[in-house]
């Protein structure tokens, strides 16, 4: 490993798609599995979705949401219901058509017992979950109704990529009823600014908050807001949406209330989610060519405690060192918690040990042996900085430090990711200097121009950014006053909006 | 309400099943849902099994297990593997046979894109995990693996019941693979244990630990422990089970691993679940004829404050002097945590604000309104006991009593739970007795005697019991050594066997 240059080959350089599959496989993050586009989630990696889920989790109920469960399987009638819902699944949808097997006369195993109503696995659970909203909301009384779910959901992908595009996925979505428009809208944007929190503060991921594009919305959607991050290719990758539904699902569903005025009317409906795609930004914002860098907030451990000893006699001593040490570390705090620290106990040569967490990207690994015993001091790596730099500091200095380093470490990656995003964020101001910045493509990044949102404009320009192989990612909330001329069409008092290849 | 003698309608002597599904739709727990045999779990059902998750992933965390998360899908030709295991599981297994759905010529949705290889939804995971395993698992050194993985399965059930027995339920399925025998068994028996302890001090439900017979054993499992639970009307529950699988799934999926002597050897493997029924179970213990009774340790909320004002001008002042005892209680500690305590502030009726509360099962429940605090008294009633009976206390004195009053209540509803299990087990020593003490109907309970486990025996007995509707539960095993003469077929040497109706 020593003798090579970088811990990850290829390198991002070399081919980012590559390295990205060489990441997740040395950190032990998740593999792919025998059932077609689904992947195995291994324990490294569901770690880091439990802290995901139990950060989230907590924000949604500060502000009151409930978690609830509702069935796997939608009935197809359901989905039918609202026509563009449809029409935006229906292609990646996995169909249940029997209820058990039979051995055929060659001894092979069939399905039998063919359905009466056909179910598919929910993409999403509007339609489920509008249905029971339906019979649980009678008055105004009843609202707002904030629900979520945390979940697996499954669209049949035809190209998988691990965390980032998977047939079967976890995810939470939260799915809420109101009496009137502005608070659904409210609450749209109350969880938009939740996820962008969340991606700052804890995955160290700075994001875009904006509106997409009418083409771009969720199906049945009168608004999308997304949370796009910049990887470093370049590349957007969608972070987490939060759709205002209008009444459309209500209708569909049937969702009425009685107002305080006895009047009834349909209710008002939001939705919003994040998946464990984010795993996938995560870990294409930090990492380098030695492996997975993680977020201090995030990770499962955040100090590795490496005990080197060159023989077994050896052993003892450093463990003991190592245990006071951990123990140390575990009763300090950072951000609102005890940190969370562990020794390293595998037998393995102290090389692949070292080699090992750095892929594993546990933000600051301590090296403790003979040496350093005796001379009272550690031997500190932090995973933003090179690996083969180490600090020699005094276990007391470390201790009184260790908060701040934490601290410094998440500034630190996050500081690198805001500026690859505002150092590839052009904007651009015709059409020529966009297709050039686009055909470019040692200069990929963000666009910002004007653009048409006309669904009809949209299709003729469908064609250009096909060819480019470029999307229109949000129009930012920012700048969503700020109007012109669209580059493309000529169409004035267009918003600017971010275009980009995405992931 | 108040005009009927109980708060559920039928009472349990009424109708036990009926009364069962009435505790659930007035708790607000679960409902049924559109999709055959899939229920809702409802935020206050959810909540429960969010209490469940928390502490039994805290057992197996402590206990050196991680947590991963493996496909939905399970290909056919993997679950065709073992034997005895699709034979036990063919019968209820929802098939997967379309990617995608199409309209037809008349405008209908219709499945499309069929696949070549069929899934089915897991049913449980030994298959596939088996699968991954094989690859995690070369050499000695890669064990013990101990996995465990939170998740939805399906069984596509005949008679649906919520929480007991749905075609989706959630749970956890622990699978473990070690390098001998021995290692295995006692990983088996040491999460039977975790589940007994659960089981006592969490939902207050006593169980009896046993081995099921050979007919009752997991399919493909040497040996499959239990709980067992006897629910109020005598019949008994399966709470959760652990299997030791020995060398069978091993060789299915070919997890095979190098000695440190350097032989190849097939490695032995367990599994151990337990699933939302454990709800079911502790409805069914615990509840009475005025609703659901919750188990302090595992209440979402334990103490509920309840405001009670005959005009909107009282409003202020007692919501005031709530808040204030909230805030109190929240600091005041039990079983390891701060208590859980909320104010219902929801605007109805003071008579069904009080019953509802009783019905969703709140262990303590504190009603104050201007009289009891210009008398400086809160007026507390206790949900195992009549709902109507409230103890007058100052304030000081209740907090002082309140870690004490929640203990109380656990050990007084496990105390009752405890008693209905010994006074409803009878030891029979003779076939007309076991077959006169079933066909008596008042007289429903366990039957401990001395059965044959000889399969040949079984099917002969299985009439027998077929026609009582009775079922061998387990070999308890602290009488495990106990021998004697087979009541039904005369053999000697054979263990005491409890019998019982079951859910």
């Amino acid at each position: 490993m020593k003798s090579k240059d970088t811990a990850i080959s290829p390198t991002r350089k070399e081919n980012y798609q590559d390295w990205y599959l060489e990441v997740i496989k040395a950190a032990g993050l998740a593999e792919n599995s025998p059932t077609r586009g689904s992947m195995i989630i291994k324990p490294w990696g569901y770690s880091l979705w439990e802290n995901i889920q139990s950060v989230l989790d907590g924000f949604f109920k500060e502000t009151g949401h409930e978690n609830a469960y509702f069935p796997l399987l939608i009935p197809l009638r359901f989905f039918q219901k609202e026509a563009e819902h449809v029409e935006g699944f229906a292609k990646e949808c996995a169909v249940v058509t029997h209820h058990k097997l039979e051995m055929d006369d060659a001894g092979k195993l069939v399905p039998a017992g063919p359905l009466e109503e056909l179910y598919i696995i929910r993409p999403t659970s509007e339609t489920i979950i509008g249905d029971a909203f339906s019979r649980w909301v009678q008055s105004y009384r009843d609202l707002p109704l904030l629900i979520n779910q945390w979940a697996n959901v499954m669209r049949w992908e035809m190209r998988p990529r691990l965390f980032l595009r998977t047939a079967e996925f976890l995810w939470q979505e939260g799915h809420t009823v109101h009496s009137t428009s502005a608070e659904a809208v409210e609450e749209t944007l109350q969880m938009l600014d939740i996820y962008e929190k969340f991606a700052k503060e804890y995955l160290a991921i700075p994001v875009i908050k904006g509106q997409k594009t009418p083409d771009e919305k969720f199906p049945g959607a009168d608004t999308t807001y997304t949370i796009e991050g910049m990887m470093q290719d370049g590349k957007a990758l969608q972070c987490g949406t939060s759709h205002f539904l209008g009444q459309n699902f209500a209708k569909a569903s049937e969702i009425k209330f009685i107002t305080e005025e006895g009047r009834e009317e349909f209710a008002w409906t939001t939705s919003w989610g994040v998946s464990t795609r984010l795993i996938g930004g995560m870990i294409m914002t930090h990492s380098d060519d030695d492996g997975l860098v993680l977020p201090p907030r995030i990770a499962p451990v955040q100090v590795v405690i490496l005990p080197m000893y060159k023989n077994q006699d050896d052993k003892p001593r450093v463990m003991e060192y190592a245990q006071a040490l951990l123990q140390e570390i575990n009763s300090t705090s950072y951000f609102g918690g005890k940190i969370r620290a562990r020794i390293d106990t595998k037998e393995m040569k102290g090389g692949d040990k070292f080699w090992n967490n750095v892929k594993k990207g546990i933000p600051v690994r301590i090296e403790i042996g003979s040496r350093e015993m005796d001379q009272n001091v550690l031997s500190v790596g932090r995973r933003d900085l090179p690996a083969r730099d180490r600090l020699k500091i005094s276990k007391e200095e470390f201790i009184a430090q260790l908060p701040q380093m934490l601290e410094d470490i998440h500034q630190s990656i996050y500081g690198k990711a805001l500026a690859n995003l505002e150092l590839n964020t052009k904007v651009i101001d015709s059409f020529d200097s966009f297709v050039a910045y686009f055909k470019d493509s040692e200069n990929s990044g963000f666009a910002s121009c004007y653009g048409s949102i006309e669904s009809v404009d949209q299709e003729e320009l469908q064609k250009t950014l096909k060819d480019l192989k470029v999307s229109p990612r949000c129009i930012p909330l920012a700048t969503i006053e700020d109007k012109g001329t669209c580059i493309f069409t000529g169409k004035a008092n267009q918003p600017r909006i971010i275009y980009a290849r995405s992931y």
